[in-house]
């Protein structure tokens, strides 16, 4: 099983997602800003895996702290708010800032020592129980699909992206388990290209059968009859149901619905923000031009075009058949079916925060 | 004004459009066979420029002939194949080598040193009439567009992909001339890049406003707003307004639909094949997997991976608006509006053949 970040000899080692498929790199961290560096230039990306990944940084940050208890919360905060700073849309992100935030104050008053040990196993327990939500993701997913389904996908919302296994492609993976995949179509996305490198290399290393086609074929391959679903990840999930995906998701959504093809959403309950009542509240990044004019410093185009380059969009919540999530399937309509699965997931201590 | 084929000295110049934008590279071409190579590798592309190409490329394999009269015919044929043989979908190639094999046959009582000036004036006549059909064009067209518009187009369908000036690019440069161009949105036109690397080259040396996008953006940018028409050439039109044009334009029709932004065709009426009935029959180009593998050399994904690469695909009539052409806008329903038009051309004697 592909581990995109481990934890271990008091550093964390991070898959170095960039240099992939070409080269499988681990790098070790022993800070958080570092780790925040890591977010931003994407050598670890994907919304549940960023939340993860900050986690940790938050937990090198006390590993590491040699300053004045008195100054550990302010320290703390400080970090915080530096890996809060890195990338605006994934939700996961400032879910599992706060996570962590509530089990150090919760725990504050027990002291440095079993604090660093309390943030460690935290974050620890955030990765394990990541993967497992993945895999509840996939068994309520893969009932959505018939036999020999050909599922279309974009990005990479995998074990890459999470921390194993993935969210729909969790669900592909547990379909495939189950037989019924008979082709994944792996949109490229660019300009990243999380599909070509990321989506096929995962989908190759588990001999799921996979086509990769350029962004613009999907509506082709949909009027070809080619296409019995899509599913996508999701960056932010608002109240009303809207979702944040990558760059692309959209276009899918409006294509996959004129052809009558089902729009699943697949995501844990952390990319759900409820504070957000509709889609258009939520912030779009836009990345570097840099990332569209040029691949590993080639030069796609003129080196002074200018260039519009979002990360994300925002697909709205008429468009999605459903959201996969690990309390089950989220039908419309999403207003009081989110209300319904939030309420659920406390109850079920999704929101347990006692390590000590 | 960019020329992307001149024939001089006996030769014909052709700007390898595969080294755009950062080389500005004309090859010296004296025979059909390196003319039908340079059409397959795409360093001359775009339906009417290969049309013109195919032509210089008869003219040529006349101009050096030195075997015996007698067998004169027959090499014209075998050459006259060997191009039609480079590529499938746009029309012009195949209206084009008829044309010019009507102009021989016509003319070939008078003897190969008179057919090969005939042939040269034939092709040459065919690039000059192609300029002043695509001024038409962008005449007709630029009056569909209202002030402060935002246009967003596909591929390049521009100077480069013609004789001069260009079809969805010519009516731009038209309306940009008219002082109505706010925003040119350029799709990158993945797997080949010719939005990223020739539109963009031909906007910004004219200096109208132009943005580039990555293919999947197009959807996202429609939901802000920011488009109010879309314009795509054409390689090849069915008798019911079926089109045929690059990969993703289909995709683009649907989004503009969905968004109700008028979607307009632009091409001369040698792209239209009043032989087929619909989209369906028009033969798609499949081509090579290296170019959605690789960019000048350098892997961007797996290089054993599955691909699926069609080179074009169909819009069907009924999400066009109007197909604009040099005898003016062709407006549904088509199948009746083409006929008329049909009739308008020949009596213009579109179909004009001695050059003798």
């Amino acid at each position: 099983m592909i581990a995109p970040i481990i934890y271990a000899d008091n550093a964390v080692k991070i898959l170095n997602q960039n240099r992939l498929p070409d080269e499988v790199i681990y790098e070790e961290y022993r800070t958080a800003e570092e780790i925040a560096v890591a977010i931003k230039e994407l050598k670890v990306r994907g919304a549940p895996l960023i939340g993860i990944a900050a986690a940790y940084g938050l937990a090198l940050a006390l590993n590491y702290y040699t300053g004045p208890e008195t100054l550990l919360k302010e320290h703390f905060t400080k970090v915080k708010n530096l890996l809060a700073a890195t990338r605006p849309t994934a939700v996961n992100l400032f879910w599992a800032l706060n996570k962590m935030e509530r089990i150090f104050n919760h725990n504050e008053k027990l002291g440095l020592n079993r604090l660093k040990i309390i943030l460690i196993a935290a974050a620890n327990h955030m990765l394990a129980e990541d993967i497992s939500i993945n895999q509840t993701i996939g068994s309520y997913g893969e009932e959505l699909l018939q036999e020999n389904c050909r599922v279309l996908t974009i990005c990479n919302a995998g074990a890459l992206a999470t921390g194993g296994y993935g969210t729909a492609l969790g669900v592909i993976r547990a379909a495939h388990e189950k037989g019924k995949i008979s082709q994944v179509w792996a949109c490229e996305t660019r300009p990243v290209l999380q599909g070509a490198r990321l989506t096929v290399w995962e989908l190759m290393q588990d001999q799921i059968p996979v086509t990769l086609i350029t962004d613009g074929m999907a509506g082709y391959i949909m009027q070809l009859g080619l296409v019995d679903a899509v599913i996508a990840g999701a960056d932010r999930i608002a109240a009303n149901g809207d979702t944040a995906n990558k760059i692309g998701t959209y276009s899918l959504a409006v294509l996959a619905n004129y052809h009558k093809i089902p729009f699943y959403i697949a995501a844990p309950h952390s990319t759900i923000d409820t504070c957000i009542s509709r889609g258009a509240e939520i912030p779009i990044e836009e990345r570097s031009h840099q990332e569209i004019r040029q691949f590993r410093g080639i030069n796609l185009t003129l080196p002074e075009v200018n260039v519009f380059n979002p990360a994300f969009d925002i697909t709205p919540h008429y468009m999605i058949k459903a959201v996969i999530t690990e309390t089950g399937i989220i039908e419309p309509p999403f207003t009081e079916s989110i209300k319904h699965h939030t309420v659920l997931i406390k109850s079920r201590g999704g929101e347990h925060e006692d390590f000590a």
